[in-house]
């Protein structure tokens, strides 16, 4: 009798990913995943069977996930939470009777505002700016409404070259509805090789560094940077 | 020379703690936290000093930790993600020039999507419905922000003895933008002892189990249940 895990792998460096997950890929007989982030964790599965493949391809990863798990036991790993942007939506929907456990872990906003500082103390939004399977419409709705409402606002899959602008439309949105210096960060490879943060205003931000391998966090009316460290306060002076 | 830790120790379950958050607990010296807190790691922390206070008084600890930390290492613990309605931000805020690393973790609403499959999938906001320092004004507001915009919502703190009708109320403004049908759940105590779910629709939504220990989760529009699992899908049909 099998099993399938799908394991939020964290960040990627080992150390900041849960016990569990530890436990359940060493468990594992056989890891899926995409290439790269297989090359993250290569150090603890030497020896299993692997089944990776390039990114775009995650109906093809769940599929043999779910076929392998009915008399073996497979971990199919996503980088920080499985259950954010990750693989256990897709794994449960193609599911049948294959017996499935999610297996959360530290998501890419919580990473990366731990090197920052404190910047998601207060109620705070996570908005993709990928419109691959999401209007770009609603996307901009989403990012005007978490405006509007005050919300510490994390932005995943920033940029990528197809489309350009989105990062810099979003910043424009939100400078309706925030001052000038509202503190706003890009986060790349938090907490794994070739970390790099960076820090600017809402009036300041230069997104030539950000991609998909970043998030940005932009603060909050009370945000605020105090000698390189971002934070939000816990509250507003009632 | 000391150093402050700032550690989210995960939903409390101690297997569901980073590598990282377990090894720097271990290296501490002292420990600081809330009370029930100390409790959930008591035995990773045997022989160990440690400093804890009740509820409210999260001042004290940080004044505490800042200070024990000059020369020794210690940790002060928050469940859940330390930079997630944490202690980091606190911390941050007084410190002067102690050294402090942020340890993230596995935050409540991670720990309870997980619980229930894959209600976080997309977009998403964490709201928390506590009223001491925030104005209920704005915490409505952000509510309905949340309800156009279509994001996943997750309710921290969704009820206390103080404010009994905030839930009900937050869920009333939510139905002005989402049918009937849309899933709510309330998972108590997520992976960690005493856990339990229960799965509504915004129609049937019965708000009697929740409390200080419970997050609330509302899907969006593209939300359902299937065999019990919870999944949102991760995109839209363009």
């Amino acid at each position: 009798m099998g099993k399938l895990y799908v394991v939020g792998i964290g960040p990627g460096g080992l150390e900041h990913m849960t016990v569990k997950a530890r436990q359940v890929i060493e468990e594992s007989e056989i890891i899926v995943g995409y290439t790269k982030y297989i090359e993250l964790i290569k150090s603890l599965i030497k020896g299993k069977e692997i089944f990776s493949t390039g990114m775009m391809k995650e109906e093809e990863r769940c599929r043999a996930a779910l076929r392998l798990s009915k008399d073996k036991v497979v971990s199919i790993i996503s980088t920080g939470d499985a259950g954010i942007y990750g693989m256990a939506g897709l794994v449960l929907e193609m599911r049948k009777d294959e017996q499935v456990e999610v297996v959360p872990g530290v998501t890419a906003s919580s990473a990366a505002a731990s090197v920052l500082g404190a910047p998601i103390m207060h109620d705070s939004c996570n908005i993709s700016l990928s419109d691959l399977m999401t209007p770009y419409e609603l996307i901009k709705k989403r990012v005007e409404m978490a405006a509007q409402g005050d919300f510490v606002i994390t932005l995943y899959n920033p940029k990528s070259k197809g489309r350009p602008y989105y990062l810099k439309e979003s910043i424009e949105i939100i400078k309706r509805y925030r001052k000038g210096h509202t503190p706003v960060a890009i986060v790349k490879n938090a907490l794994r090789e070739g970390q790099k943060q960076q820090l600017f205003t809402l009036d300041s931000f230069d997104d030539s560094d950000a991609d998909m391998l970043s998030v940005v966090i932009i603060g909050n009316s009370q945000s605020f940077v105090r000698n390189g460290i971002f934070i939000t306060p816990r509250g507003y002076k009632l």
